[in-house]
């Protein structure tokens, strides 16, 4: 049994350390042995380690420190520019500049994240995704010089960690899973599945410092609220169809 | 290192064994531990044994043997609804029938999707994506009764492998990363890159079974069609927006 994914946690303090070419390079070989569509291989990672780019990079994602302390910053994007290219090269027509094409490529970019992730922390490297990935793929488009055909989904914090912190929660697994079909949830088994995660000393402890009644009004008033979820739909699928994924017709 | 990554191979035909409810159970508690977006777990998993509901997704799946032959067939789907359900019980107001909800509880469900592929290969278990879930997530919310807020993402079937295959080849690890900055590719670059790929054996067969110039032309013309990726656009759009998740206004 691979232990690592039962020991993973979210890392959010990192050394200085910075990461071995050889070790980057294994983990990124570990990245891409990842299942992908038809092997075509429809994403691209970029990888950063400059001040200056990681320093406008840690602007967009909401000033995170971790962004800025941890050596290295990898954006995951879903990438047809590549295959497109080839594809010209090699007489043929393409047809990817729709919306599927665009989600299979995220997929394939976001099955190689996972990998990398997994790799990364079994050298002893802390994680932490950044989901503002979304929010700011326009402005990742400019730092970046993403062409067309390119559109970041997910990046990852990589570096050694400096804490240790405790495994988080999880929903029970019964939550999550439903046998034959999907099992709409009733109002006891709302109550009942989100039992621990209602009661837990950090649920009160956030309710105290948000001054809010419920930990639910955490999450929808300032965590994902509907002001900023709908902002960042438009700034995200306007930027879908920018990079050339929108010509479904 | 986790040398699972590095043996990763899909598996398409399957031993009729069944998978232990205890490894089953270990599996899926594998998977819920990757990282989620500010641990709401906004994806659910829906668990195929059953023959008859198998039978309707192999048919769906464009009858892909594998499907029926498998023990255990995975639906992912991103899913709203239970943390919906949970906010309006906790006299919160959710605000996630947005497209940026959807896509970050789709990223929530691939990463345990992947978590799940591998911890699936580290009890010697076969594994394979389809990529038929987006194409076909209209019937497919259909056949496993998905309420609106939950829309499939991606599938994998899971069992005792029946086939040794080889590791398929990848690019040259070069051509998927960019350091700093997108580096666009020249005429040269793509030749660079592709000529392994363009030379195989593999590919000189393909080409000589589908009667046609260039393995692009294969891809373009045949697996991936402009013409299939433009329908299922518009019907993976459609259940995007009829599950709940186009209200960006």
């Amino acid at each position: 049994m691979t232990n690592d994914l039962f020991n993973h946690r979210t890392i959010r303090k990192y050394k200085p350390d910075a990461v071995s070419s050889a070790i980057l390079e294994q983990i990124l070989l570990a990245g891409i042995r990842a299942s992908n569509t038809g092997n075509m291989q429809v994403y691209s990672i970029i990888i950063t380690r400059e001040k200056d780019i990681k320093d406008k990079l840690w602007e967009i994602h909401f000033k995170q420190d971790m962004v800025r302390q941890a050596p290295l910053l990898l954006t995951f994007c879903a990438d047809f520019n590549r295959f497109v290219k080839w594809c010209i090269q090699r007489k043929a027509n393409p047809g990817y500049d729709n919306f599927l094409s665009f989600f299979t490529a995220a997929i394939d970019a976001l099955l190689v994240a996972q990998n990398i992730a997994i790799a990364a922390e079994s050298f002893g490297l802390g994680i932490c995704y950044l989901g503002t990935t979304t929010y700011q793929a326009d402005p990742i488009c400019k730092i970046l010089d993403l062409p067309g055909g390119v559109v970041p989904v997910t990046s990852l914090v990589i570096g050694y960690p400096d804490e240790t912190p405790d495994l988080t929660e999880r929903l029970p697994l019964k939550a999550v899973i439903h046998h034959e079909t999907y099992h709409d949830y009733s109002p006891t088994d709302i109550d009942e599945l989100y039992a621990e995660k209602d009661q837990s000393v950090l649920t009160h402890e956030l309710i105290t410092i948000n001054q809010k009644e419920t930990l639910a009004q955490i999450f929808t008033d300032i965590r994902y609220s509907k002001h900023d979820n709908v902002l960042f739909s438009k700034s995200f699928l306007e930027v879908i169809k920018n990079q050339g994924f929108m010509n479904n017709d």
